[in-house]
């Protein structure tokens, strides 16, 4: 059975938030220094690379990521592409025919495929993401679980408004999925965050599966 | 479909390897403090908690973990039960009647059970491990991940050998499991690191599926 890693490699020179500080990786002991073993430590926020945010992070007393049931992240999921739209509206969603049910929804947009690409550059204010009213289309639809592929949820205009939708209803956002080699359809989605305790978001390894 | 967290949570209070530094979490923003959102940011060696060793843990020139197929880690596995045996040797392994062909194989020790539990206390060295003896015996098996309850594959009093025969084979290491309240049997493990490039090894969350 196939796995397609949807999640982007974690080095010093991933992209991070503007204003925060970068990913540290250092190595205390390494093998070609002649100590017994090479170990590494590192040094990043939460929401560094692919990972989820739960209602805690934009909530007060929301959900922290650790109260979120494991089967919430793991479970059929959907793929769809945007293609060239500049932003996830509600004409947008509209246009996918989403078929009705659909817990977990991965948008591939125009981030996969321009200079906005997740991937070792510069930040870009530019990218794609969902819109205030498209957040509501999806709240009301009974989504459980959004992804995308650059790294938030909300568009860069309007940061806030998104996420207070999705996560006051519980929804739980999956941000920073390089989904550029992965085919619009259906699967098994296997998001698996560290075990932060008491935290309001967490690194994650994703994964795709035949559905 | 049950999934079964075998992964410990992970907090500033969590044993740590002796004579390393604990796990350091830090909110850099929090709602409570009239902060927009929540942030944390934390700190700590790729072999926290439940992690996975590669080969270039302990062998010059050896496979990074994220060179690793993720084939290796999702798959059929058993959980065995030590039982009261105070070390993992040989004739504790021909006890066990491991049918030819199991691949993953996580074992199940005293250590769920003693004062030794993985858990919020001290660091304890008497802990159960496989020793030198039995790692060469689940090599020649063909085993190509073994999983442990506790943090090392290597007991205290011999740490180099069982690590150089386990990863000098190309057999991962899973350890820091919480075993105690699975049964012994075969599952489908999915054990998902995070994707830190050319590392050593990774935290990671590991759950068992029903088979």
């Amino acid at each position: 059975m196939p796995i397609f890693d949807i999640s982007i490699p974690i080095s010093s020179s991933l992209i991070v938030w503007p204003g925060q500080d970068a990913v540290e990786m250092r190595q205390l002991f390494h093998l070609d220094r002649g100590d017994g073993a090479t170990l590494t430590r590192f040094s990043m926020t939460a929401h560094t690379g692919t990972h989820l945010d739960a209602p805690a992070h934009f909530i007060r007393g929301g959900q922290t990521l650790d109260a979120v049931p494991l089967e919430t992240l793991v479970g059929p999921a959907l793929v769809v592409d945007t293609g060239t739209a500049e932003q996830i509206t509600v004409p947008v969603l509209e246009g996918l025919h989403i078929p009705p049910g659909t817990e977990r929804i991965l948008f591939r947009t125009r981030n996969s495929r321009e200079a906005v690409q997740i991937g070792l550059r510069e930040f870009e204010t530019g990218f794609a993401a969902i819109e205030a009213d498209a957040a509501r289309w999806l709240v009301e639809r009974g989504a459980r679980l959004v992804g995308v592929d650059y790294f938030s949820v909300a568009p860069w205009h309007d940061l806030d408004s998104t996420h207070h939708i999705l996560l006051g209803a519980g929804v739980i956002a999956l941000e920073g999925l390089m989904l550029r080699d992965v085919a619009p359809g259906a699967y098994q989605l296997v998001c698996l965050p560290l075990r932060l305790s008491g935290a309001e978001g967490a690194p994650c390894r994703a994964v795709l599966l035949a559905p």
